[in-house]
């Protein structure tokens, strides 16, 4: 039998992505030849869980036993100093969307920790964080991977990054990168049939689970733009932050101001004509109207904004809350390489990152 | 620096497929950091080129330089002996076809040589050689990776295995995955418009290069079987062999026995109202007819053949010669994991093969 090594597991966050990965560790820890992982720290924002002589948190009911734990989560520095020195290999899985953990990356893959996450601060922030990070990974030889940063468990991140390393040119890349914006269009102007006023669209996303809890958080189009940052920065190009490039965002100038989400909600109505009016352009070109974004490689232009789009086009024609990203290629040709499903959600998100952590496993245990 | 160990490569075949890897693979040892690859051996069916003293043969011109050699490859069992004595480890790269090749994996893999390809045969034979090869992996710690022998660059394997590896149940594969089928229907049942005759489009896939030399090799639905065979076993089906399942051949009973493939092209529009008559069928029930492969894990049910789809089904709408590909599973729900693009090529077959080798080279190197 080949040797395997013990790896530690080391998770920060335990919320929606947290608690299903947590379930898909489980499994994979269970499954024969089982793989030598022992769980060596797991926290919150407020409780920690971890045994200073490195011996194993269990994982059976470690959701219950963090809850009940008297610990509060060290300072990060003094985490990645822990986890540094312990007597094996660290992977260190950050299921938050925190900044400030974010930011710890150089100096935990300088440790030799390796990384896994669904994290989108980190990539798509300052483009001298980017560097940084990969920076501290060549250097220590620590694994850094980030499938879900970009439409959760689907393989966008992986494809991108075979089509680069293999010697492909990306040309263009094109599509829908938020499930909230996704489903918005696809029930506000679906390829057959009218659909809905917008503001009862966004209400019936919000009853649905679909949006953040202020809807205004999936508008303002940072969440794609953060996405497309990603992207743009794996196919080569510098973009220095998410704000660097053109980003529509579909809050009203008039309701930006608005307190709370509900009061948000409440005045949405007010401005349905402006998207009725953008949604009969549409129509009047025999089109439907889509929240794209897309990265021209050659002209370096990045863009996130309302795009049209012929019905039998498969951005037209994606159903319910479905990502599609299209990858246009030198290879590929005129009809580009495209990825498509579900987007968002903590199962496929939580499947990205045990499928990053089964590829850093096969190669540092 | 994270330190990189030598690694030897050797390759059977530099037909179209091998071509392409060789550039490939040219460009990927000339970057930098270089990954420390050195080439050990490479072969035709007929010519060889290796020192038996392992010093590395050029890469460049390396296409002439076997032209010109007066070496024949020795026998299989030999050539695995003498990378097995390597300095280093192997990587054997298999650009053939070939079943006398697939059937040396077992063998290769117990001596610890890893291996690429994109050669079907090996995994979509007798189930007896798919659980000897991946016996003998599992045993040595060898890799074997096979991107390509399905969807050729598309990233269908590695996202089977990812949604099998971290837990979620497949409980539908889908799709087009012959470029060749692909092409036909979409041209001779397009979604709009009329469409050609059978033969006529047979005719006209032949001549531009779309087809096997004898088209009845591509009509005859093994090639969807066998890829059907390879989906099947990752997805945990122990499906014996690609004919022991339906498989539907779109060559007339009476024209098996055509001598030639001209032949046969000649004596096809005679058979014309067949397809004509199930093109009709379709058009009644308002769909167009594909030549689709379906696995139904929970009923273990595989099949190839032609079946109805709506207009606007992704399979109906598929353009050029694009393969697609659904994976339906728990986690993704109602709506599947679509991968899409052109399957086959020698580029983008190629580029499995250099992606396969990459990911090997960082578990190995």
């Amino acid at each position: 039998m080949a040797a395997v090594n013990q790896v530690y597991i080391a998770i920060i966050g335990a919320g929606g992505v947290g608690k299903c990965f947590l379930s898909q560790l489980q499994a994979l820890a269970a499954r024969k030849p089982s793989p030598k992982l022992s769980l060596c720290y797991i926290s919150t924002s407020r409780k920690a869980l971890y045994n200073v002589d490195y011996s194993p948190v269990s994982l059976e009911g470690v959701t219950e036993s963090l809850a009940a734990s008297t610990q509060a989560p060290p300072p990060l520095p003094q985490v990645i100093d822990y986890l540094a020195s312990a007597p094996a290999k660290v992977v260190l899985v950050d299921n938050t969307s925190s900044q400030d953990v974010a930011d710890a990356y150089p100096l935990a893959l300088s440790r030799g920790l390796s990384i896994v996450t669904p994290n989108k601060k980190a990539f798509s922030g300052s483009y001298k964080l980017w560097q940084d990070i990969f920076t501290a990974s060549a250097t220590s030889g620590a694994k850094v991977y980030h499938e879900s940063s970009v439409g959760a468990g689907l393989p966008v991140i992986s494809t991108l990054k075979d089509l680069v390393d293999t010697g492909d040119k990306v040309t263009k890349i094109e599509g829908v990168f938020s499930g909230t914006m996704s489903f918005l269009f696809n029930s506000f102007a679906p390829t057959e049939g009218q659909g809905g006023k917008w503001s009862e669209e966004v209400k019936k996303a919000k009853a649905l689970g679909y949006t953040e809890p202020d809807p205004r958080d999936d508008l303002n189009g940072l969440d794609v733009a953060r996405k497309l940052t990603i992207l743009a920065r794996l196919a080569g190009l510098p973009v220095e932050s998410p704000t660097s490039f053109p980003v529509q965002s579909l809050i009203p100038k008039e309701l930006e101001t608005c307190s709370t989400g509900d009061e948000f909600l409440d005045k949405l109505p007010a401005f349905d004509q402006q998207m009725e009016d953008t949604k009969a352009a549409a129509e009047k070109a025999g089109k439907v109207v889509r929240f794209v974004g897309s990265i021209d490689v050659a002209t370096q232009q990045v863009k996130v904004g309302l795009e049209q789009f012929d019905r039998s086009h498969p951005i037209a024609s994606l159903k319910g809350s479905d990502n599609i990203i299209s990858f246009y290629t030198e290879r590929y040709g005129s009809n580009p390489l495209i990825i498509q499903g579900a987007g968002a959600g903590g199962d496929v998100t939580a499947m990205g990152v045990t499928g990053d952590l089964i590829k850093v496993l096969s190669q540092i245990a």
